[in-house]
């Protein structure tokens, strides 16, 4: 690939060297994407100084290009009349992006700095959640009256010296101000001048609501692969539209979303936060994990008679545990990725559970006999091979049946699975296996 | 949203009813994405007899949007006749994506079905990595000579009654076919129509090889925005473009991939897959996480003794393991991200060993002090309670070096983090939570 930024690998060398012209020399030269990458592999001590080295004109672009937690993180140590003047010159949708994770301290002022114009169209968008199409939307389009030649649109076009980023089309409205149609900019060019242009509008054109979700909408441009699109009100007036490069980031928003949270972290986690903030930020998901744990040692302590006259038990138990987990995650995982897809719905719910009930048992089968038979050798006692075979079982299938139906609770109450689900997951799988082993020996062998 | 499908959630419902007509009509105004989704949704058995009422001329694209387990299983399925003339029609790129995932028995019938000139253009496509830039990229790139100006290149264009999808730029070649400049379609428009094209080139155009990895390709089109990009040889030979949808495509699946892994699963699973296909598909999985439980239950062996003397142990061991286990994949987490996104690099790894230690060390006290008490109380002990908290430090502390290290080993080895990495970090964290709870109550306690 040919870069369009010289390499940023060594910014860390090079602040640390202090070689201030040559961070000044890459950071003229680099795509504001590219410094954002820099200032996020560095500590936090040490981004407000490469902050100064960041051309004026990109400071801002830069601020967008941010992760969450490096934004907030350095928006709090910067000047606030450094970061309004950086933010001031934005387009509106990236001010309104950035608005929700500024210190309250600066709201007023950013503000203030715009102008009037620009505070009202504000307004408007941060009237809109953050995650719907109203709050992903930019207020750039280009519109026309329906009833022009296609000559006229160009002639129009042609005052303008540039259009704005990602116009692949050009919206069409009525008397009303309604939206009737969207011209692709490719019919301006190979359409015949004459023709209106309502003539050489889309057939069947995607159009978003303001309030539509951000998952929806990521969907849409994906399955029907769009460039961009209009957002309209329930009158079908136009409000904005939404354009494929903002969607790219929401899907890896939403990726990376899913991948931290099921360690229980947040996506804007940043690497080089200062450990004490880490450390709480960490600690509470700890907390949810030892709540959990004390229930699978509790049920454990109910047995400690057993344990005593047959200490094979502590040893194995682990592993029925850890095998109803692994499985177990197996069936969560593609549940919530059935249920995020749409794949998984109330009218297939039934087949899923069936399926996954039967691959439970099917593999809780195949491993209880090689568990029955390490564990029949291992103490030579066919009788806790059998034990540990029945409770693997048992776990394996109570694993697959809690793996579809913990996602369907959660997304019930509002939790968000990829978040919840694994734990709640592994707790079932732990209670389960324990008390399956030691209540069987407790009943058979004992 | 404003569909431009109808609602496609009652498909299971209308062919377990036999309601052929309304499938056919369903599917007659539905967009090959939503057909697609539709058939993901049913059963192995049910998607033959849906496929019939796939209008002819969207079976191709209805084959490129479907989930690549689901493909396969379908391409199994239908006559060789029926794929083929659903295939022939489409895309070089598209035909391309397909051909990895047909049976064997069909690939030389669908080469031949097609003409002399899409063979030509397909046995180049083919030739590179499906995850290069060279397989991701379309061969339909609209190329003029530079020299040209904006007015001629606009009557060449009109010629043609529409461009490809995705045209946002022509591309500019000199007389020996090398690239020399990408012109905005925009420019066509609102430039003076007498410039030479050459003068309203992009600054700085992202290009790419057709070796680059596509992982890099997705990184560059969501940072610098791009909704189409050229492919060149290492003369400056345009060879073709990628486009945006084809890159969301890309880091859907590389999401996916991600999440998937994590359970040892694969992206392509389908989720109506037959029970023993899926069992299957699963075990091998299971069997990794066996042999991992058995040395954990192997430490634990080592001291049946001590658990013999002092039941608890068998009772707390588990807290112990599971805490460093999830602290651990937290660590292993953010390295993981870290690493894939490019924040963390060979010259600030030091950095993130560091912190990830000492958060480690922090939370392994807060909980060492939390368990003490727990365990002191329950047992009436405070050397147990003292013996359960040191060993929590210890094993946080090493949940956090191996959630470091084990990421770069795999990564050097040619394992992907994402599937290989929790297992081996649990593995570690079970094995030391283990061998320092018994171990140090056997010097202590015992």
């Amino acid at each position: 690939m040919q870069h369009i930024t010289p390499p940023i690998e060594n910014i860390v060398e090079l602040l640390d060297q202090d070689n201030r012209s040559a961070v000044a020399e890459l950071f003229a030269q680099a795509h504001p994407a590219d410094i954002a990458d820099a200032l996020e592999r560095l500590t936090p001590v040490k981004r407000p100084l490469a902050w100064t080295f960041i051309p004026g004109n990109e400071r801002g672009e830069v601020l967008c290009e941010l992760n969450e937690g490096v934004f907030k993180d350095l928006a709090h140590e910067l000047d606030n009349s450094e970061l309004i003047d950086a933010i001031k010159v934005l387009d509106i949708d990236e001010i309104a992006d950035l608005i929700p994770d500024l210190p309250e301290s600066i709201l007023a002022d950013v503000l203030f700095a715009v102008d009037t114009e620009t505070r009202a169209s504000l307004g408007e968008v941060l009237s809109y959640p953050e995650d719907s199409a109203g709050g992903l939307m930019n207020l750039d389009a280009i519109t026309v009256r329906d009833n022009l030649s296609l000559d006229v649109i160009l002639r129009y076009l042609r005052l303008k010296t540039e259009l704005p980023e990602h116009t692949d089309t050009i919206y069409l409205v009525n008397r009303d101000n309604q939206l009737t149609g969207i011209l692709p900019l490719e019919k301006l060019i190979t359409g015949s001048g004459d023709d209106p242009a309502i003539t050489h509008a889309l057939d069947s054109p995607v159009l978003f609501q303001s309030l539509d979700q951000e998952d929806d909408v990521a969907k849409a441009f994906a399955d029907y692969d769009l460039v961009s699109a209009p957002v309209i009100d329930d009158n079908k007036k136009l409000l904005g539209r939404i354009t494929v490069d903002d969607v790219v980031d929401v899907i890896r928003e939403q990726a990376e979303h899913d991948f931290m949270a099921a360690a229980g972290l947040r996506e804007e986690e940043d690497i080089f936060a200062p450990v004490g903030k880490t450390t709480r930020n960490r600690t509470i998901w700890l907390a949810v994990n030892l709540v959990t744990a004390l229930l699978g040692s509790w049920v454990i302590g109910q047995f400690e008679g057993s344990i005593q006259k047959l200490v094979a038990l502590a040893v194995l138990m682990p592993i029925v545990a850890s095998m109803g987990g692994n499985a177990g995650t197996q069936t969560l995982t593609v549940v919530i990725r059935g249920m995020s897809t749409g794949t998984i719905s109330r009218g297939n719910m039934f087949n899923v559970l069936k399926k996954e009930a039967m691959v439970g048992i099917l593999n809780g089968a195949i491993w209880a006999i090689v568990i029955a038979v390490i564990a029949a050798a291992w103490y030579q006692d066919p009788f806790l091979g059998g034990v540990i075979a029945a409770a693997m079982i048992a776990n394996l299938f109570m694993g697959a049946i809690a793996g579809v139906f913990i996602p369907i609770f959660l997304e019930k109450v509002g939790v968000d699975p990829a978040l919840a689900g694994g734990v709640a997951l592994t707790t079932v799988t732990d209670v389960v296996g324990y008390f399956s082993v030691l209540g069987l020996a407790t009943l058979i062998l004992l």
